[in-house]
């Protein structure tokens, strides 16, 4: 039996990550994948398709130029899935590509099959009719997650589909339900929404996205029902009938009932965890296939991690491929860290919407005195250019340190954006660097300053100001007095 | 006579932000502008005009689809002046207006007209057969520049045009020769080649762009040339001729000949002193109009004031909106400043390009030990869904402490991301923070964290290099190991 350093289950971002870490700290590593292309779902039916498919739909929707051609204006008269998914398809092979090659480039070495426990340190893998074992000092579960379905509803992958059908989708319907308003189901709704498809966004909460900023939730809702979204909120599904004519009939718990002609379930991620004989290994899942770990990705079996996906929130590409990277520098004890409390999050949704720290309604909770800033993208030349009217940054600052504690943007952009914020926010920052620096004309980048002035308005509109700024901002009480 | 605390001749970034420096101050400020609308050569012949032409130009040429659609892929098929300037008409109007009600909000007070000096405190107004005079305490030249041209050259406006001509273009030529390839003129060159139209851009200079780093003028060079852009460098204009058939011959001091539909013009820009009367308040302007400040933009009459494109380099509209605003903080005693270093820089041309810092030419010159690390678009998910592979980031470090000493941005977005690397540099950070920052993906951002770990690895293969990281990067020490 060939026996490995480390072995990690699944080759998405996780994977892949601490395979390469592990190989750079010249660890022996093998990487046991079950598709026949790398990358797990962020790759192949997640992050990818879904962020080039909205490229895909931005452009030749014509909608971001609608507002400056006028709302009659499409790029593209008849948009078929052929024309969506062409760049999707290019895109992931691109993708694949590249993981391979960095994977090989460190001496990976890249097992096809499917994995799973055979004992505490030894994994089997099955491709068709071959098995074999290997055996791994360290193994690292980051198999992802696989669309949960809640009871009563069954997927036919042709007139109910879920997150994972999406790029074989036969055609386009004219009417989509969406059921589950978390993250992927508002992006996924507000993308087709976009291509002009009735949709209608249905979740047994009674809140968009509880974890982001309520400002920010107000515009997108605003602009998901300018765009023909319909929420229902606080509905759950009872039943789903596939009816004659190819019409979905669903049925709510309410008692109302709506006909559909395609159903995209989003109800939340199972951990990939059921074949993986998890109990060979000495661990469990919980009731959504998640796995346990500790602050160092460890879980209950010491020399056995886990990270990415199947340990649950964020679920983030960009966090999972960070927690595969911290997983791989402890186990071979090289301490390593992150600045985890500034990660930032994306919803590729249409509208965009980014944020790195806090929100209002968490600092209000905690008793954190706190005051914000605003600019609207139509404030700006770059907003009128790109024709985003709007699109919004916010900051939120601390009303005595003028400290940054969050920086929320919706709009065009806002996933790049946000990393000016998380700059300053890391680096110790205050809304005086935004006050004092010169950002390039015309671009959003220049949110930043008119935000930081709209603050600092507020703050000089305060009684207690006087006091206040000097003490707090040492740039200002050497000097600058910030204008406009 | 009306007197005020300060009288800004020019309603440009310049007089514009200082008028409403002053008013937030509490001071009476006039505003005096000889055109029919606010905004001077930025919102009405040059930036804005120019900026929303190019991404009109990217939407329409689908030239920014074509890696992904393939190289036939044009977004529309026959595209006219009219299509081109439809957009820039919307955005103008727009920028006017925000502009006028921001000085109005602020009591600033407008007068139309052209303004001279009756004397050192004195400008006259003249508006066709109207003259009146007003007082200023202190007066501001913020009247920019209007375009330069070389001896030889008559501009007819129809076959010969300047960069203040282009949105009253009469109609989109087949060939166009661009004469001056400063930062204007590779605006203009690329954005018409991204067209389809065949260009020529011609200088005396035997390099581009001196300022910007020779990596990025390399590629620029070579995507230039892939756009059917011809370039002639070295080359002199001796005579343009408009000759049959309404073509142009132009005729080289080298002897070479070139027949073309349009020329355009860009070869500097002059102060728009002229007609100022400069004498009458003891002032005067040098060979190109321009007029000389010391560091807080004071001429040598110290209660006047020059800022913007009149004072000269850089004669961007984000310095000139900052000039503006120091000089009337240091009229009024009110002590500011900037962080001119830092200044960030961009020519939207296609590929656009950005940089805040230094270029390797100007480290190598003053000794100052440095390494590189690129990122290629081409590496990062971000980079494959917008299609743009030529793209890259380089971060130039100091070799022994690991602080940036320049970013440099070719590609997409690049003016939008260059603010990350201006906020790690302003406030002291060093290549680790880009190791240690988590990214949204996927993001163009992310090229930040491959451009650190590629300069991270370099210095791993130096043999200094242990001692040299632990020292300079404490975060490292304290436990990093950046790894991939």
């Amino acid at each position: 039996m060939q026996t490995f350093d480390l072995v990690v289950m699944g080759s998405g971002p996780a994977g892949q990550r601490a395979a390469v870490q592990a190989a750079k700290l010249g660890k022996r590593v093998a990487v046991v994948e079950r598709r026949r292309d790398m990358g797990g779902v962020c790759i192949n039916t997640g992050t990818i398709p879904s962020k080039t498919l909205r490229e895909a739909v931005l452009d030749l929707s014509g909608l971001r130029q609608r507002e400056l051609y006028g709302s009659a204006y499409r790029g593209k008269d008849e948009i078929t899935v052929q024309d969506l998914f062409m760049r999707t398809n290019a895109v992931m092979t691109r993708e694949r590509d590249v993981i391979k090659a960095q994977l090989q480039r460190n001496g990976v070495k890249l097992l096809g099959g499917s994995a799973s426990f055979a004992g505490p340190h030894e994994v089997a893998i099955e491709d068709g009719d071959t098995r074999q074992s290997v055996g791994g000092e360290h193994i690292l579960i980051a198999v992802g997650t696989t669309p949960g379905l809640p009871a009563g509803i069954e997927v036919d992958h042709r007139h109910v589909l879920t997150s994972d059908d999406v790029l074989s989708m036969p055609r386009l319907p004219r009417q989509l339900t969406v059921i589950g308003a978390g993250i992927i189901g508002v992006e996924y709704a507000t993308i087709f929404a976009a291509l002009g498809i009735e949709v209608t966004l249905m979740d047994k909460r009674t809140e968009l996205l509880d974890m982001v900023d309520r400002e920010l939730v107000d515009v997108l809702t605003v602009q998901a029902r300018r765009m023909n979204v319909t929420l229902r909120l606080g509905e759950e599904v009872a039943t789903l009938e596939v009816g004659s004519e190819d019409r979905v009939v669903v049925q709510m718990k309410s008692g109302k009932r709506l006909a559909t002609e395609m159903v995209l379930v989003s109800a939340g991620r199972q951990g990939m965890t059921a074949g993986l004989g998890l109990e060979k290994a000495g661990l469990s899942a919980d009731d959504r296939g998640r796995i346990q770990v500790n602050a160092h990705f460890q879980t209950t079996v010491p020399h056995i991690y886990a990270a990415g996906d199947v340990i649950g929130f964020p679920a983030l590409a960009s966090t999972s491929a960070e927690q595969g990277r911290l997983a791989a520098c402890h186990m071979f004890g090289v301490p390593a860290e992150s600045v985890p409390a500034l990660f930032p999050f994306g919803i590729y949704a249409i509208p965009e919407v980014a944020w790195v720290g806090r929100n209002e309604a968490e600092l209000t909770r905690e008793g954190v005195p706190f005051e914000t800033g605003v600019a609207r993208y139509e404030e700006i030349a770059r907003g009128q250019i790109l024709g985003d009217p709007d699109g919004m940054l916010k900051l939120i600052f601390h009303l005595d340190t003028q400290k940054i504690l969050g920086v929320w943007v919706l709009g065009t952009q806002a996933t790049e954006l946000v990393h000016v914020g998380q700059a300053v926010m890391a680096l110790g920052g205050t809304l005086e660097y935004f006050i004092r620096t010169v950002f390039n004309y015309p671009t959003l980048g220049e949110c930043y300053k008119v935000a930081a002035l709209d603050g600092y308005n507020k703050l000089r509109d305060l009684s207690r100001v006087a006091r206040t700024i000097p003490a707090a901002a040492p740039a200002a009480a050497g000097g600058t007095t910030p204008a406009v």
